[in-house]
């Protein structure tokens, strides 16, 4: 069977990579690991393109909720990009820095926004007032801190993986600093072909209400009466009027199931516009 | 009337201090502008040990979405602070950056991450591969592009406010770059004081539903039954486990209203946990 390639945001050592990697090493039938693209946008619109590949991308990590870039990408133009699968990375954060630094020479942390907002109250208890500077990913915080003159101004540190830090040539200062001890990242993996139901599948969708009082409400009801399970809501704006939002919902069940088909039904004529993103095996 | 002191995010020339004194010149009676602290957080903080003054703190952009520090920030230990008011400012992003730049000389764009996440488009469209850097704050973005050394690498531009770049000496390279027309901020004013009903007011809420399926839909069936109309559903997740959401909720009505005292009533029985933000007047 041909084997297509799984996409993801790069650089190496960034957590897309390791859950690349992951997911490749239990759907060795399905896939490869493929090249990295510098930005979600990219992977997305790289596999829209090119039916032989599959990309892997962050959709809500546990402590800093969702990717909205993400999000925002799977309500505009996909090319036909469906939901095909998911996978959950749990994370762990390393505060690294050049060798012969202590903790408190470090006058400036760098990460990625999100792996900051990961580790806030490790930085507030032991890096108090020191400077946050984020960067476009964990891998590339390890290269800056590597690459910083040390100066009388003080050392740089960045949040990373080990193997990032390591290939940099940085040592750890302090590991595992991640606020949450359930800090998991859930990856989608989004493709051309169709899924067959397995018995424990997802089924996510986007939608917008018409404008009136209980539109969501009269929504969720289809559900309800079929017996669905919601695993995630999630709202989003349309950008076009304050007040006014995309919804995000993980049902359980496949689209193929019976309960599932009659309610998307309903839905698709109760919602001002829905996509079906795609039914998938449910990971979590 | 004791005047309180109206803290915002700073440093001058951020869109918070646009919108803080836009507050203050509609409600003089209340209060007066105060000074700014670096982070939401600090602001937060310190309007809660002190009862003399108010914050005013981003919620939503019509555009990225949740100000998901805010959120984050209302759902944990507020120190006994409600939300009394909100406002909402349009906002207006420009490219800046040094005189004698021309825009094929850019080299990179800096500037907050959610004003680079509202001009996208046409940084895809006109700056198509330069290199995007986030910032503390748009006046930050400001400040750094004045001060870059300009080299053969290119020059730096900054996407901030008209005010913040001329207080740098920056110079107008394209003005209005905001993807959406419609590019608006809502703000809460955070004070620890009640409100009055006007007739026209919000009441907003955060819980945590039962883990059953059909807890959501349950709940919002309360506001259903009492014909109250929700405006805004937002999740966040608990930090405890991939999966489980906190829910914001805005609702018509004031918290004094009967129909909204009871479904408050009735929701604090449903929900596992559930906290009211506050009642305010409505701006939008």
């Amino acid at each position: 069977m041909y084997k297509r390639e799984l996409i993801y945001l790069g650089p190496e050592g960034t957590f897309s990579e390791e859950a690349c990697l992951e997911y490749v090493s239990a759907h060795q039938n399905l896939c490869v690991p493929g090249r990295y693209y510098p930005t979600i946008r990219e992977v997305v619109t790289a596999a829209a393109v090119e039916s032989s590949k599959l990309a892997i991308v962050p959709l809500e990590n546990s402590y800093e909720g969702a990717v909205t870039v993400t999000l925002d990408l799977l309500a505009g133009d996909t090319g036909g990009l469906r939901i095909c699968g998911e996978t959950v990375l749990r994370v762990h954060h390393q505060l690294m820095a050049v060798s012969g630094t202590r903790l408190k020479d470090v006058s400036c942390v760098l990460s990625h926004p999100q792996a900051l907002g990961q580790c806030q109250e490790y930085l507030a208890a032991n890096l108090p007032g020191v400077r946050q500077t984020p960067t476009a990913s964990t891998a590339e915080a390890a290269r800056l801190a590597a690459a910083a003159e040390s100066s009388s101004g003080g050392a740089w540190a960045a949040i990373c993986t080990t193997q990032a830090g390591e290939r940099c040539g940085l040592i750890l200062l302090a590991s595992e600093i991640q606020d949450s001890e359930e800090n998991c990242t859930r990856f989608i993996i989004l493709g051309h072909h169709s899924t067959i139901p397995t018995g424990s599948d997802k089924t996510s969708l986007v939608f917008t209400t018409a404008d009136k009082p209980g539109a969501l409400y009269q929504i969720l009801g289809i559900l309800a009466e079929q017996g669905i399970n919601l695993t995630k809501i999630e709202s989003r704006p349309t950008r076009k009027r304050l007040g006014e939002y995309l919804f995000y919902v993980d049902l359980e069940g496949h689209c193929a199931d019976k309960a599932v088909a009659t309610a998307l039904k309903r839905m698709t004529e109760m919602t001002a516009w829905m996509r079906v993103l795609g039914s998938y095996p449910r990971a979590v």
